[in-house]
């Protein structure tokens, strides 16, 4: 009986400080702090920029448009590389960008593109701020 | 009296062929086509980095919600290296930016920590898409 109550106890305590530990984890404002921002800097094989350029643009366009965690990606050439591209995507939070890489037209795109790319470089970045207009 | 006549058919032609070159370099979605991105790279002297961050999230901050023009500022560090920092900037148009540039608030900014950032690269770019949800 002691032993049966100690060990009920217990495992309040238990659930208790998990329960602790996950409030604790919870930030303040979830949204706006779980939100990943990745930097995508591309070269693409001149003779092939258009082409590509058309594949990305309509990817971009349905992952903005039909999944919900993908907030923006913004797409850019260098003013004095046309063919180097800077991409800014900013996610939800991890399991958006996760969704993303795993949908249908992202793997299209990644299978048609991929030769046409000649040199890629992902950066993972930690938000400093994000401020945009509403 | 042939003078006067020639002067005046001279100014009529004169203010047509202008008003056809401002139609002609009129984009058909004007403020689609004229938003200007610009990206920095920033690398800050890593024991002024808290002071850097609270300036720039300040200017920031007061840049989208006074500036109409300032559309966007994102800026964040990457993971790897905290004190690398990079910007992604949206103006409604190149007045825009050139008026952010000359605010208070950006000199403010400017001046305060310039002997913090220990280099700075200034990338210009062509938009190619930028797609965000509304």
């Amino acid at each position: 009986m002691t032993r049966r109550l100690f060990a009920s106890l217990a495992g309040v305590i238990c659930a208790l400080s998990l329960e602790g530990r996950a409030m604790a984890e919870t930030p303040s404002t979830p949204i706006a702090n779980a939100k990943v921002v990745r930097i995508a800097e591309l070269e693409i094989d001149p003779a092939q920029l258009d082409k590509y350029t058309a594949a990305v643009k309509e990817e971009m366009d349905i992952s903005v448009r039909t999944e919900p965690g993908v907030l923006a990606i913004y797409s850019v050439a260098e003013k004095d590389n046309p063919s180097k591209l800077r991409f800014f995507e900013i996610y939800a939070d991890e399991a958006a960008y996760q969704a993303h890489i795993q949908s249908p037209h992202f793997r299209t795109y990644y299978e048609t593109t991929k030769a046409m790319i000649t040199s890629r470089k992902l950066i993972e970045t930690t938000p400093v701020l994000l401020a945009a207009k509403p």
